[in-house]
């Protein structure tokens, strides 16, 4: 295992799928949010490109390596992430399925090629980046949480660039900037066309929403059914375990 | 009975409340929808101005005066429902307390004055003035569902005109409008800040959604727990039950 792991990395299950993910407790693991849009998205399944921006330590690009034949870029900013990334990518051996960019989201659409991929997915920063006292003292956590590398304005935007007319982007995010994603999206010719709102347990406010518009799409927008993760036992709720370990049997 | 009615109308009671409602199958019968958006919309309740736009027969007004001692107009531009919301406020003794004005909710503000009321309600047509063969042969129907004399971004810009800073506006409407609604309510210094999607079973896409803005309000945008309306054998869920008739007991 050495060979694969620096300092306090682990080598983690993937959940369901027969991966493994390099995370580190001090650095970033990957949280429900990363799962719930990799379920989510729409993907090409036999052939195509898909971009998945702010992918830390891979989670998402190995996540949807499992349900697609495509090809997916993962874009980091974070050297320590993209390393990882890269090292997860090689142990499971998906070299050939799954590139990692070590860059900046802005910058990457002219890089990449605009209007040339099928589908993008983004799991943003969450935060505003307006207190500095709210910030976490951990520099990689930090950027990963915190809109001060990249704006929620400017992952839409870059999504959009990247995707061709028809394709699809999902984002992950909370439901308070809600607001935001559909201004953002509808600027930047996303139409949203799915939201799934995720509830902790019934009777509670939703504290997540997945969203997915379709580049020059026609207005038309389904809310689907709620998520409840948790059951009154504060258990996960059997959509949440099927969603995290897979059918039963 | 006969001094109260004309031609094929009824007169219905108001499901759990010691009211009657003057309506007719011909003309227009209140929905779910109105009864949601009275139980939804937050109004002060010992004193104040309230003012419910499109009230066609003066549902959302008689609701609410059980939930509030303050003034209530109603604006309905249909002479027929109007007349039939003003005999239903006398029958029921509620001259004081509700009034209802004949006319057009876009030339409304500056006749009950700009930034006047506390609270705004709203059921407004629900459907584009797009497809002519798709429109109701009945005109009653007509007006009261497609936005042929009043258009959704009309009805919120009255409703922003007519509130106080701080002021709030309820909204109910279809999940498909979510994105012109928000875009509107923005527009017009109505920050939305409650959402509660209608779903008519489990499992199913929302059918209805309830939106609550205060004017010059800040962005802290909450989703409310969803609202199911039947459960699996088909009979009203608890929760509905309660909202339509008041709790057991």
């Amino acid at each position: 295992m050495e060979e694969w792991l620096k300092g306090d990395e682990r080598l983690d299950y993937l959940l369901a799928e027969d991966l493994r993910i390099i995370q580190s407790p001090s650095v970033f693991s990957f949280s429900l949010d990363a799962v719930l849009l990799s379920r989510f998205a729409s993907i090409p399944i036999s052939r195509g490109q898909i971009v998945d921006l702010c992918t830390g330590n891979g989670v998402i690009p190995l996540f949807l390596s499992t349900r697609t034949k495509a090809k997916i870029i993962g874009v980091e900013i974070q050297e320590r992430l993209y390393d990882m990334a890269v090292r997860s990518i090689k142990y499971n051996g998906l070299e050939d399925q799954i590139q990692m960019i070590h860059g900046d989201v802005k910058e990457i659409p002219p890089m990449l090629g605009i209007e040339k991929y099928d589908a993008v997915t983004c799991n943003p920063p969450y935060f505003l980046d307006i207190e500095t006292s709210d910030k976490n003292l951990n520099e990689h956590y930090t950027i990963a949480r915190h809109e001060v590398l990249l704006t929620l304005d400017e992952a839409i935007y870059a999504a959009s660039r990247l995707l061709k007319q028809g394709g699809k982007a999902a984002f992950v995010h909370r439901p308070g900037r809600l607001l935001d994603i559909i201004t953002s999206m509808r600027n930047y010719r996303l139409e949203p066309k799915r939201i799934r709102f995720i509830y902790p347990k019934m009777g509670k406010e939703a504290n997540m929403l997945l969203i997915e518009g379709i580049k020059d799409g026609k207005p038309d927008l389904k809310i689907l059914p709620p998520l409840y993760v948790y059951n009154e036992n504060n258990e996960y709720t059997d959509e949440t375990k099927e969603l995290l370990y897979g059918k039963k049997g």
